[in-house]
């Protein structure tokens, strides 16, 4: 693992891999050559340039090309009176065409500090801490000092939060700030530079490494880091397992699909558990639980709280659950087109590679890709609009609910234009393929203009077979080319973006110089700010960093191995090559292709852990019926379905997810049972808080006299002649009954002469019986 | 529902069932007279000792029958000194023979108060509750009385708890306090006949009714009588559905089955909702997360506890594991035993009714129910004993761990005692009947001495079918006679037991008076006190209430409904009846037949919630199994095999297993956002308690300026001047750019200038371009 314990021995020298590293710094030193390769004028100090952001805490790029130019100045105006009562100092300088690029930082660090408290004792309120920040501000922040990611949240939180709760209530790209079209901080390449440095010449991250990214970027970020580095470290399993039965025991091994599921539960489990862990250890478990209104919440009516007794909006949740229920027809709608276009490229290429035999035949077998290629990401931009729309028309209250549902809608989504090629493959042309293929004539439309004649177009090989190897090749392709090809875009697309736009402008304020037109943006920049406005005005064109979109790729790629891995067992073979280099990629995205995320907390990777849950369990589906099918022929069945013994196979299905089942409850049994340094700490904090607590409420008590204390002879005799003497004095029933007997000593005496008469009563009566 | 929301209006007349209500009483009367029959020189005061409890809290049963002499003085004297050291006030009397009656009470009220207090704060550092209880005792008493049943559970654990936490330890029936046989409190006779009366006069009970439980018995008791009111309650949907499907649609209708299932599910998510209600309700909510450590647990060594530092025993969760497994060997053995006598029983049953052919027929039939009821209780009291010492071996670290997993392994003997025959029935004998019963030939042993020739012992009718009666009838069985004979049993054989106890006493003293013998135990009683201890003797000999039993019973009933009931869609009419009356009978049975239970503290029904999930869960494969089996011909298959498409018979159970899942994460998610008047009470707790300790905890920091408040211009103006000058002051990079505009207005004037620049600039570019 790569989470070592807390306290654990220094760091061990790690092995260095020195090629790689210094291919990456020189990537790293290329790319930020190529950025400011735009302006001859920098170059003196384009060094200094990225080393010091010169106390900028954000900058805020102001847009006015299509506002009136005095509602945008005096809007303009209002911005920096509102950043100015919150504390904020500003200065402006110009941006690249059409805005103005406003620089912000804390006027005083003391009225930060107090900001930074306040924080604090919210998170203690709202149970993310144990015990309260102490009293006083400055031992506070003496004994727990702010990092860079908390400074930089809580000054965005200042910035952005509405008025009511003490902020500026700054709204980037949305109501009256429309102008405002980001907020972002600057990147801190001094820093950048070393943690490329640091990961591309090592193999392993360890706690300490995320615990960097945590300080940095905040523990959102984090959180991907260390999920991906922990899914990395497991898949070294199947990735080791998958060789061996790859080698040993072929394709399609129960044995196999017995290891990798029990490995993907594993993994989920051990995550979740993990995942506490690290939250714990940052410091911000429960952070998920504190209620964030959602922007965009449109109350049905005013109530007044029972809880709060305060005046807050509201929206009936039988309202918002029928409003759900159209997430009913939306995934039919997102199945029916999506489908449509997967099944149809798929029948067009079997039918081409299968049924077709006219010219031209390797060519137009990339029609299927081709209308994938580029029908796909519309329809996927389409869909994702839609969902967003229908999720704002649910109306969430908070942003966590608001973002879960819209996570839920995108894997719909992803599952469907990851999954749903392979799937027609193994359960409906693999089974099915002699009654589906003639069929596919249909398809000869696609192609009739290549034909030369009628025949090349029907299927007329009586003796055709399905392709068995269609489906491995299939899985290669998605576990293989597709991740090489994505990890790629990752890097290369952004990167021809900014080239091209880059490229665009300059061509651009060339014709405008030529024409004596407007100066380019820096015209009247002061010498030795030009480098570093240069700087901040190329990372204010930057896309801004996603972290669920990595999220997502991570969790999609677990589903291929625990879906289709037993089809092609070199899978996590090959996912671990590819893992490897993509966290290096994806800091290196973030380094130099993004803006500097704004640094968010979380405590859960969130609604992708339930994603991963439901791709092991289908997992559990999909491995059983692909071994059953075609463990024995090694290529299943032979297209025809009359040869699968259809309750075979659901036997064989049924048992696989209930042994499932059962599996998931041991492991997380087993797993519940694991103590983790995060939890230990945790328990020793609310135990700490705990007993403190408990003494300073009960050394009121003290005082009092115990009833179990050790009082003494004397106080107990006291008290109970006390007792009895007061029940005498009253002569009730119940006073004569306890009068009695005089302190326990005559109890005591009196039980003896009974205990003694009742013994001897017996002992003759025994004797007459015998 | 009964449980009414808080604050509705004053509950409305109540419907009065006059008789059933005078002949309860009568019983309760007339009970209580047999109570008190054997001591004539009692009558004069029985109904005064019935009315009071002379202010005892506690009665001990010390019995030394087995014990030297001398010891049991020596310890009882001890047991009197350690009881006075914590408080208590001591009494002794005469008991039964070889026992005496150690009356216990609080000696001073003020004494119990602080620990009363003391428990309070430890409940609220435990999260039970959610404010701390005001420091002085008094007021804090004054806000929150103290009710009944919290003064016997405190007193309760002040005599057993260990004397490291402050109790007497004093641990019944173990190690050093042996002869200690039971430590009980008297019942509160006029309270009983007033519950008595109330409840059988009334057709619902009320969420008052279960409070006044709450308030005298406990939070555990009340949990049971909560649960089976709602149980009740709930049922009456099934009953009005299944007599329509009754009268409408006959048996195995899939309709009722869906039907079934929902219901099932839906009262099972609701009661868990439900719960964290009650535990709101009645302050008790993460009562179950406070450790106990379980008495027997024995550590396999030291440690230094990682969170408090203290030393405390060790037992490793891997080695219990281990022993954890030796649950599967038990499990096997449970199955095969039960299962074997069950099995065999049937088989005979089977072959006397459908093979033999001779005499006395109609007796021989009942050898089978003959063998159960004699075999099966002997059996499940060894597997009981078994499981119990296989729980000890688990070796549980706290009482709760440890109770959990005995009610897990009593769960599988009950599931396995009460469902096994319906199964065999179900799904072996009518798919297998007519491949097996020939077999069943070997069970003629068990006849043969009554056949009058071997024609009559074999299976000669060749065109015998099965009997698709059968299985109807079974699950009538088990749900009309069964449960009448249980709800019987339990009632009677107390009673008859206690009668037959009392005459056997009678007999035995009067042949020692005859004989000059020992005298009755109450010969030396003050004749004031002797009717009062003559009834304390009597609820000395009757037997400790055991709530589990009583929800064992209800789980398992609802099991039927969930697993059987599609069979004969009237079982929740009969069950309906059958627990109205329960309900009162099990409250009978702790007034009359039970010694007043110790009122414990619960927030859960604990394991049988899992149960009930579970039935529901299998409820879902075995009614559509059921269903798809036998709703065509009403009869099911012929008794041979191949009739069944097994195929479709697992489609349908599939298919109907994943419907189930999606209905209940659907229903989880629906009842989780119905608002409960316990959640709104806790929410607002809760925020009363964070929004003191935020106006306390920033009160401190209203000193400070802060960065948000409207500081108003001078000190605004001030802080960015000085900010500003502090820069200028050391000329660095930082301050020379941070110092070129000098506050907002500044900035704004500067960015007036750049806006108006731009877009003058801009307009002649547009123009020439056009």
């Amino acid at each position: 693992m790569s989470i070592n314990k807390e306290g654990s021995s220094p760091p061990a020298p790690v092995p260095r891999i020195p090629g790689f590293s210094r291919a990456a710094s020189t990537i790293y030193n290329l790319k930020y050559a190529l950025i400011d390769n735009t302006s001859p004028l920098a170059v003196m100090t384009k060094s200094q340039a990225l080393q010091s952001n010169l106390d900028v805490d954000y900058v805020i790029c102001y847009r006015f090309a299509k506002t009136d130019k005095t509602k945008a100045i005096a809007q303009f105006e209002k911005l920096c009176e509102t950043l100015a009562n919150v504390g904020l100092q500003t200065e402006v300088r110009n941006g690249d065409a059409h805005s103005v690029l406003l620089f912000v930082r804390v006027a005083s660090d003391e009225h930060l500090y107090g900001e930074v408290y306040r924080s604090r004792v919210r998170d203690w309120v709202h149970g993310v801490r144990a015990a309260a920040p102490p009293k006083e501000t400055k031992s506070a922040l003496e004994s727990e000092p702010l990092y860079e990611a908390e400074r930089l949240r809580i000054i965005y939180q200042l910035i952005t939060n509405p008025t009511y709760e003490g902020g500026a209530g700054i709204t980037p790209k949305e109501g009256e700030w429309k102008g405002v079209e980001s907020i972002f901080a600057l990147h801190d390449h001094a820093y950048n530079k070393d943690w490329i440095k640091k990961w591309t010449s090592s193999y392993f991250l360890k706690t300490e490494d995320l615990d960097d990214i945590r300080n940095r970027l905040g523990e959102k970020i984090a959180f991907y880091f260390a999920f991906t580095q922990s899914y990395f470290t497991f898949l070294m399993f199947p990735a080791a397992f998958g060789f061996a039965s790859w080698l040993l025991l072929g394709y399609f091994s129960p044995i196999y699909g017995l290891g990798c599921a029990v490995w993907c539960t594993v993994f989920t489990e051990y995550w979740r558990h993990q995942e506490t862990d690290l939250a714990i250890r940052w410091g911000v478990r429960n952070v998920s639980k504190i209620d964030i209104r959602h922007r965009s919440f449109e109350p049905e009516k005013t109530i007044t709280d029972p809880v709060t007794g305060e005046k807050v909006g509201f929206f009936a949740s039988s309202k918002r659950f029928q409003r759900q229920l159209l997430q009913i027809p939306f995934a039919l709608t997102v199945v029916a087109c999506l489908g449509t276009v997967i099944a149809t490229c798929f029948g067009i290429e079997v039918f081409i590679s299968e049924v077709y035999n006219g010219p031209l035949k390797s060519v137009l077998v990339f029609i299927p890709t081709g209308i994938l290629t580029t029908v796909n990401p519309i329809l996927i931009t389409i869909l994702t609009q839609f969902a967003t729309r229908l999720n704002q028309f649910e109306n969430y209250d908070t942003q966590a609910a608001y973002d879960t549902a819209l996570t839920r809608k995108i894997f719909v989504m992803n599952f469907i234009l990851s999954y749903l090629g392979i799937f027609l493959t193994a359960f409906v042309y693999v089974p099915f393929g002699t009654l589906i293929v003639p069929y596919l004539d249909i398809f000869n439309v696609a192609v009739r203009p290549f034909a030369e004649d009628e025949k090349q177009l029907h299927h007329t090989n009586t003796s055709w077979s399905i392709n068995p190897d269609r489906l491995r090749k299939q899985v290669i392709y998605f576990t293989v080319t597709a991740q090489l090809v994505n990890l790629g875009m990752e890097l290369v697309v952004p990167y021809l973006k900014r080239r091209g736009f880059a490229w665009f402008k300059q061509m651009q304020s060339d014709r405008a110089a030529k024409n004596g037109g407007a100066p380019a943006a820096s015209a009247n920049d002061p010498p030795e700010d030009a480098a570093f406005l240069e700087r901040v005005r190329k990372e204010a064109e930057l896309d801004v960093y996603d972290v669920t979109a990595d999220l997502r790729e991570m969790v999609l790629q677990f589903g291929y191995l625990s879906l289709f891995s037993v089809v092609w067992p070199l899978t996590a073979v090959s996912f671990l090559i590819n893992d490897w280099v993509e966290l290096r990629a994806d800091a290196m995205k973030i380094c130099v292709e993004m803006q500097r995320p704004t640094p968010w907390r979380a405590d859960t990777i969130g609604p992708w852990l339930d994603s991963l849950s439901f791709l092991t369990w289908l997992g559990s589906l999909t491995t059983s019926a692909l071994v059953y099918m075609f463990y024995n022929t090694n290529k299943g069945p032979d297209g025809s379905p009359s040869n699968i013994q259809l309750w075979a196979l659901l036997l064989t299905v049924f048992f696989a997810e209930h042994l499932f089942i059962i599996l998931r409850l041991t492991v997380r049994h087993v797993i519940s049972k694991i103590d983790s340094p995060g939890l230990q700490k945790e328990r020793r904090e609310r135990f700490m808080v705990r007993k403190q607590y408990f003494e300073e409420n009960l050394s009121a008590l003290k005082k009092l006299p115990t009833l179990s204390g050790s009082g003494g002879e004397i106080n107990r005799k006291n008290l109970e002649e006390e007792a009895r003497e007061s029940s005498l004095r009253t002569s009730t029933p119940e006073s004569r009954f306890w009068g009695r007997q005089r302190g326990w000593k005559e109890t005591a005496a009196v039980a003896k002469n009974l205990i003694e008469r009742a013994q001897n009563e017996t002992t003759p009566q025994v004797k007459k019986e015998l």
